[in-house]
């Protein structure tokens, strides 16, 4: 059965493991500094989705980190996919983390560093059910390289998530410190107002997500600076991610959301 | 010889083991979110500097961040003084690392969760010369938990201290996201302004080091917001942490800083 042996090999710089007894090293940078980037991918069953704009942006943000990818990405596509020939026919979620490798103490950045790349897969099932969101205290740092890139430096995420389920909701709306609405603890996120439809800008902390960056492209939505005071007013509204796709909004700080169909089914087409 | 064998072992959840093979699961939330804290200790050469401070911090900002210490710290005092054997009588650092453990994907704090506790010890040279420092473009996020809390998602000061390393300083001076002056990439800031000893505030971003804590207490340094036109004013300055004590700087943002001794002096005294 597929459930049984999904996730029981991990992908290591270029070796298939047995996921029980993988590890890393101590020093590894990606551990004791959060010094690495990731990106997580939707197996849909047959293919990896958005292969290549989750590399084209793995590898640009390493160009800017000083990260370099150990091998070419064709070699990375072909061990996700020896990784999912354990998920035929069934969802999965496959992570690539990469990191500079093991390095002795302190921030300075090895030179050479010897990177270490890592590909997982663990089942995934797609929520069924409208998510509700609530505004919390820790906010989306602005401009910075944890906000702008997608790295291994998630304190704040996972304290913001753990706010808003302590308050009872789903996922939380972080504000940026900006003070515009940012995102969610690992989403971004779309409203529609007044007959607009917008997401919130880079500048104001939103990660440059991938399907985020589909739907602007399809010009079906607008990057915008959100007020707390606007989003108090939405009609409509939806979470985006790689894994989720779009995943309609039923609630914002303790506000129910008339999400229309229509619309979230016009952005899962454009994605298509 | 001490330096051959300093840094040959770890303490890995009670075990004493070869740092060389030392290893962690790829599922640590360390390593997958950056969601762990640690602490760089002084070994004097004869016992662990502020050993109860750093242990204090540690338990508290576990306390809030929902991680516990696994073991009494009476325990965790021994295991650090074990991997310090190789030590006597030179300076070394030691590391303490505590993670919420292995977990499934994802962003929600795993419950229960089974706490990783790490110990390391690496040779530390103290510094000599007065330090360079530069501002630089990356900030620290003020309030936000990565900044009150010494946790393992370092990637913006990582990028900081590179953007000043690459502007021919040997630390950055970060502002915070209030736009007052903040700390150096893994230090804090104390300057001399006319006849004033001041240090940024924690609400600013800085901190609440161990060495910075004992100054404030000891009467000798004020807590107070900085301006980037206050610190251009500044007419002496010391970098703080755990390991350098305090370090005389030299040069910020290319202008030299005359920093008496006695005053540095003054600091270094009341510490022991």
């Amino acid at each position: 059965m597929t459930s049984v042996t999904l996730g029981s090999r991990v992908w290591i710089n270029g070796a298939l493991l047995d996921a029980s007894s993988a590890v890393i090293p101590i020093t590894d940078r990606g551990f004791t500094l959060g010094d690495g980037l990731f990106e997580t991918m939707l197996w849909t069953g047959t293919k990896i989705r958005f292969f290549a704009d989750h590399l084209t942006r793995l590898a640009n943000s390493g160009d800017e980190l000083g990260f370099a990818l150990p091998m070419p990405i064709e070699d990375i596509e072909r061990a996700l996919i020896a990784l999912a020939a354990d998920a035929q026919g069934t969802l999965a979620a496959l992570r690539v983390t990469l990191t500079r490798g093991g390095a002795p103490r302190g921030l300075a950045i090895p030179v050479p560093a010897s990177p270490l790349l890592m590909a997982t897969i663990a089942p995934f099932v797609k929520p069924v059910h409208p998510v509700s969101l609530k505004t919390v205290v820790t906010t989306r740092h602005a401009g910075a390289p944890s906000a702008r890139f997608k790295t291994l430096s998630y304190i704040d995420n996972i304290v913001a998530l753990d706010q808003a389920r302590k308050g009872g909701a789903h996922d939380a709306i972080m504000l940026s410190t900006t003070g515009h609405v940012a995102c969610a603890s690992s989403a971004n996120l779309v409203i529609r107002l007044k007959g607009r439809i917008l997401t919130p800008a880079v500048e104001d902390g939103a990660l440059p997500g991938i399907v985020r960056g589909r739907l602007l492209k399809a010009g079906l939505v607008g990057e915008s600076h959100i007020t707390p005071a606007q989003l108090a007013l939405c009609d409509g509204a939806v979470l985006t991610n790689a894994l989720i796709g779009v995943r309609p909004v039923g609630i914002i700080d303790g506000r129910s959301i008339m999400t229309e169909n229509v619309w979230v089914e016009a952005m899962i087409d454009a994605l298509k």
